[in-house]
């Protein structure tokens, strides 16, 4: 009984859609809920929908929500983990919005807040593919480009809580405009946002491509990774070179962190990674070789894709709050 | 009396020429020496001219040199502080060399051995322009690009101590060629050998420049930060393009650096830096603002010069060997 039958719930909360999960001390997932986060309902009305889904999925477990000892969110954007501020997130047009506090009295648990994307490193560096690396460091490619640090086995916030931001790491001097209004960013050259900007350009400009049939044969709006997975499926030359660029882009910046860090291992994960695999992973694996600087007697780094894959946000959330409120980590049984 | 009297010697081996300082526990360099390192000599012939130096160093001190606690060194390339071995050294084609040992038994004195720009960092860090600063990035511009970080107030080594290797994070892709053989590293775009390279190709081309006749004038067979400050003063256009190119480029390494690391301090140091001062540093600084992604609440990151100059990397590797061997920080007084 007592810390080993608690469990955490962990939230993951995106610009689109928040993933809640309950975690038990054994890393175990018991019960899990995902719903859009609409953020024009402003911080307010997203936290009271935040609780709203902590209630279901508290409902979801019966008898077993009486466990729970205290929630942990991940917010995009810059966080307080102390304050449980959530400081500054562009994408929901949040700045200085007492998330932790709020939600805390909303439902009478304590609550832990970080970025999400650290969530993601923690949640894979105690119970996904990073287990056992000292130090660690993950990406991960959806819309942006996100990433956390694990240094010494612990999340490394930065002095202002805004470290992690491997995707505003400059790959392209010069190169296309980020979502971040400036140029050369590896988020503006191989996030999914810029592999669907690259082909609406190539496309308008009369280059033949089967991705605009299969979007409209899957009533997709966007180019998403399923899209991808099916435009490389039936062959689509244009989409396999802009898959090739972006994944040369995402080799030299794993080879950039691992000059500067020395990691024991870099975890890659996001939707493109969760859906393409090894598809995905072993040209940027390649590319990141050729360009490490490392003694030749040591041992090499390991470049692994993700195992907790659209989970590791909200399990990352869950283990932080077994961190800071209970003092444990979970661990995989 | 006791440790407070006591004195470090601090070591920074480079390719081209070594520098030994005495520092006492305040931080003060009570005696220095330089001399050439001549790398022809193989392994155990710089061990040799190390100690040589180090004798000098001693003899300099006179009756002083009895308080002498340890040496400190700083070794160019990959090296295991722990066992005092240069793992990988390039520049001085070593691979193994067990020089802590080696120079330890020749000295009669405990011998602490780290890479040379890591004491450059920790120099800067406890004694120079980043006290203060619990998270830190040095930057030194030289032949090469190196660096060092400072995390929790603590020299972060990595998985297998090649951490700080910022001189090879990439900045362009597919850009000119660097040094260590791979394309689009900062070094290979605006270390003072970048410089030279462009210079050299501009000139060529049949491009007008000052630069062939102060290098003349100044018999040197290099384009060394002397023939640089010459040519900005002598207002050569050329120069100022290609300083300007390499300044941009070291912007952008800065702003990735702080997206990653978040640190509160960017210190850049090195030969260009040291001799042209600001006119190197304000554009650099200007350009890596431009590209920080930072919450606009939070204080903005400090990027300042170096203070120790031409003696970082010894007063650090002397740091260093206070820390370790003496378990104290000096202190500036």
């Amino acid at each position: 009984m007592g810390k080993k039958c608690g469990l955490m719930v962990g939230v993951d909360l995106g610009g689109t859609s928040m993933t809640a999960v309950a975690l038990d001390a054994r890393g175990r997932v018991l019960a899990s809920r995902k719903r859009s986060t609409r953020p024009e309902l402003g911080p307010e009305g997203v936290t009271l929908r935040i609780a709203a889904t902590v209630r279901k999925l508290l409902k979801d477990l019966g008898k077993k929500s009486k466990r729970v000892q205290g929630i942990g969110i991940g917010a995009p954007g810059t966080v307080d983990p102390e304050k449980g501020v959530v400081l500054y997130a562009p994408n929901l047009g949040w700045q200085d919005h007492p998330l932790a506090e709020m939600l805390s009295r909303l439902l009478r648990l304590p609550v832990t807040l970080d970025n999400d994307v650290n969530g993601g490193a923690v949640g894979e560096h105690v119970l996904g593919s990073g287990q056992g690396a000292a130090n660690l460091v993950a990406i991960f490619v959806g819309t942006g480009i996100g990433g956390g640090v694990i240094l010494d086995n612990r999340l490394y916030h930065g002095s202002c809580g805004g470290a992690g931001e491997v995707g505003h790491i400059k790959i392209l001097a010069g190169g296309p405009l980020c979502g971040c209004g400036r140029k050369g960013c590896a988020e503006g050259m191989a996030s999914r946002t810029a592999m669907e900007r690259d082909m609406r350009q190539a496309v308008d400009s009369g280059r033949p491509s089967l991705v605009p049939d299969i979007m409209a044969r899957m009533g997709r709006e966007r180019m998403t990774s399923r899209v991808i997975q099916e435009a490389l499926r039936e062959g689509d030359p244009l989409m396999r070179e802009i898959l090739e660029r972006a994944q040369n882009c995402l080799g030299l910046l794993v080879a950039s962190l691992v000059n500067l860090l020395d990691p024991d291992c870099v975890v890659i994960g996001g939707g493109i990674a969760d859906r393409l695999k090894d598809e995905f992973l072993e040209p940027i694996r390649a590319k990141a070789v050729r360009h490490i600087l490392r003694a030749p007697q040591l041992k090499p780094v390991r470049i692994v894709p993700s195992r907790l894959g659209d989970h590791a946000g909200s399990i990352g959330a869950a283990v932080i709050a077994w961190n800071r409120l209970a003092g444990i980590n979970p661990v995989d049984s």
